[in-house]
């Protein structure tokens, strides 16, 4: 039996994928992915997800050179969640040019941003050549 | 608006929470939470989640005594997805005894454990009074 097959995929195909900072520890993302994106992260070390607005594979930084280099997988007791362990290129994970996707804080009952853009999104998405 | 209004709520009223050691950077856990569990958790510092299994509003530490203490609650670009930066009183997130839920780490195409059991989970549950 494969370690794929040990994965529980939803009823979409799908398992939910914590992105974490290998370093830092931080949180920078969270998607899905399907068998063919798992087995890809972890064949080329280089995170794959599905894409569910898309409805596509999705090679993290296919666009925006924001690639993730993994260096680990994990998996949970219930068999049904992935951590991927990243190092994230140009240390921008979100589409809003910011380090994290979690860049919001709950204070006094509303949502804070807490998180600065880095990069203008505009000038991340529409080329491929980014760093 | 309340802040309750702006998280996207799946179609079974539901978010993912990802569960993150405030000191550590550790992810521990990972589970889901309706209003109510998401408004409590808010209200009263300490992380309420929705089981899915059993159907029910699950104030963590109920059974266990391992309680989460919340310092915060951030919000991802998406709107749809939260982390509750926690204590974790006990220092034992997961059923089986073990600090975090993500014990098993992919290594030459097999889940290995790669931590260890803490606390014996027949030990854990069937007594409200643990520390």
């Amino acid at each position: 039996m494969s370690w794929l097959d040990e994965i529980k995929w939803d009823e979409k195909g799908l398992v939910p994928v914590i992105a974490q900072d290998k370093d830092s520890g931080r949180v920078l993302m969270f998607a899905y992915a399907n068998r063919e994106a798992v087995a890809l992260t972890a064949e080329k070390n280089t995170a794959h997800y599905w894409t569910r607005s898309r409805q596509k594979l999705w090679h993290k930084g296919e666009e925006s050179g924001h690639f993730q280099n993994v260096s680990a997988i994990q998996f949970d007791c219930d068999g049904d969640v992935l951590i991927y362990q990243i190092e994230q290129v140009g240390g921008i994970a979100c589409h809003t040019g910011r380090s994290s996707c979690f860049f919001r804080t709950l204070l006094n009952d509303e949502w804070v941003i807490t998180d600065q853009v880095i990069k203008d999104p505009s000038t991340i998405y529409g080329s491929t050549n980014k760093p």
